[in-house]
């Protein structure tokens, strides 16, 4: 099977970074049952392997991920239980998919080109990072099918405030590359020639870092951020003390303080 | 008795829509007890309506609210007890106000006509959405009277970030409409002359979509909001199973499908 | 002992305003074990000082803090425990700074002239209010040391949206003045010959308000913060019940309705 034919094309890493790029244009890119599956295997795959430090999850066409997709859900409703085992199913693997990237020991990136919509929205939401081109669209418009973006907001509200998460959920309104940045939804946005080069110049940087150490520190970010303000501090400064007398943190302070590059050792 | 001499104005339904007009221009459209008052039971009203299905709060003058009565406040002193029932009362009562606003299963607009100050400005962060003129102003000026906006303080905090939050609650200076909008304490402002027509497009576009959609999705979003990200998963993928085997989701996705305009049978 | 030689310095108050001022330029202003205990005494001493009501947090030189103080952590793994003891001390005492800020009576704005980074960074988080100099930087780069930043994100991750924080903390990379205002780290930035004149004056304007309704109030808005919306009305309903009947509500709300000022009797 040659990539093109996949559904998800796992790109060979270059500098241990791991480029997803989602093929399935006919369907804009849906979140169909193969493609969460193939997401969540390729994540799995990466949490694995320890010579890949960053995940990109990237998209061929001029839609990122259009959501669920609603050919397949018409499908289910033929069932006997009218899709109901179906649609539990969906969804509950849909929040698998959405929870793995942000339990993923490395950095995920979204790399978006073009629109992403309802559950490819929440995609982008749900990434540690996303760039974006500056012609993408981003909207939670389930409201105007008569199925609001339940799940989305998840990933949604907690990225912007409250009144911006509301407005596009009860309007399903497309915004902008530049509004959803000015809101938090995204990191930053550039030109579509450039977007690719941007992404892989982001993921190296990350690449380039102790990997134990970016791992430490994104698991202790999403665990410290329900917790209260002395529970969060009593838990970070364990991680510290633990973080400061491994090797990763040695090396790194002894080669800043002499003032020459620190040589990481990956296991 | 004609609308002239209510002290809320509740309009006659146009769209689906109830525009509710505090008009008590006299005290600045203070939240007095009968403001209250007349706030939770018009809530309650839109509440118990099937044709009500997105709420506006708009305002007579150029004050939007001053928040409490001052003078009511200073009368209740008079009391036996210094004010300590009525005072009791007061902030309970006006909390329930908040609470009902977001607890209602219809969407609430603040239309924020010029200033918006101390429970005032809560109103405006306690509803879903807010439209602001360009001349509108906002405060939580509590620190300037000794009297702290601490109730206000509950939903600006759940708006904006804490420095900016810390900022009007410490300083109680006014902000302009352009910097609400930066911070996220409202979604828009235009020229005065605008202000309504913005909104009650705004209003309508959400009043065509399905209300069950609506009315699901607000209450899963504020529902989800204090959850850990997994018990929000949980929560919203069971949410949205049950939403798609409903009659509302299953004419929205074949309408999209065929490529129609969906109808919505509303109950 | 003169004041240049002070690790920090405590300026003589002026206008009930206390002016912190770290100086020790050699170590970058490094929050040193001696540094933080300073810091942590002179905001006790702020506590019991009833004359003192808002405490300011500035430099010398041009690097506001550059967080822990690399050679006392190098110095420390010579220690029989490897250093161990040594930095569980440190980011516990680290933490519990952070925590004085935040639970300290007084309101306390850190005045940010030049870089700050790493632990310095998240001793602008912590602070209530942050005024910048125009040129000034904020990173938290320890992933470039080996070393995740992961007691500071606690801070960072309560001011900024969660992909803004991520970057910072993923990449290491330094924001402008400009972009910290922005995403929510600071309050605003101004030219640096009117830094401290623009910190001095927003000083005096919260100093010049009832001490007690400050205390209240900021107590108030860090207690509230991790409740439920439904807990966070009910305490605060209390709180602003308390305050009203109290003598600084009471002189404030008259003067308010008589058209005088306030005359503030503290204690």
């Amino acid at each position: 099977m040659n990539n093109e034919s996949q559904l998800l094309i796992k790109e060979a890493p270059i500098n241990n970074i791991l480029r997803l790029v989602m093929n399935d244009q006919n369907s804009k890119n849906a979140l169909s049952n193969k493609m969460i599956s193939a997401l969540i295997d390729a994540i799995a795959f990466a949490n694995d392997d320890n010579s890949i430090k960053v995940i990109v999850i990237a998209s061929k066409g001029n839609v990122y991920s259009a959501g669920h997709d609603l050919k397949e859900i018409t499908q289910a409703r033929k069932g006997l239980d009218d899709g109901e085992s179906f649609f539990k199913e969906l969804f509950r693997s849909c929040s698998v998919l959405m929870q793995a990237i942000v339990n993923s020991s490395k950095p995920v990136i979204a790399e978006v080109n073009g629109v992403a919509t309802a559950a490819g929205c929440q995609l982008v939401a749900s990434c540690d990072l996303a760039i974006a081109s500056n012609d993408a669209k981003f909207a939670t418009p389930g409201v105007n099918i008569g199925l609001f973006c339940s799940t989305p907001m998840v990933a949604l509200s907690r990225n912007v405030h409250k009144k911006n998460a509301m407005e596009m959920l009860l309007t399903g309104d497309m915004i902008s590359a530049q509004k959803a940045k000015n809101i938090g939804l995204i990191n930053n946005y550039v030109e579509v020639e450039e977007l690719e080069s941007t992404v892989m110049q982001l993921a190296r940087k990350i690449a380039d870092k102790p990997s134990l150490t970016i791992t430490t520190g994104k698991k202790a970010f999403y665990e410290q951020a329900d917790m209260s303000l002395s529970k969060a501090y009593e838990y970070t400064s364990e991680v510290m003390k633990n973080n400061i007398l491994r090797e990763d943190a040695k090396e790194g302070i002894s080669a800043f303080i002499e003032k020459r590059s620190p040589s990481w050792e990956e296991e």
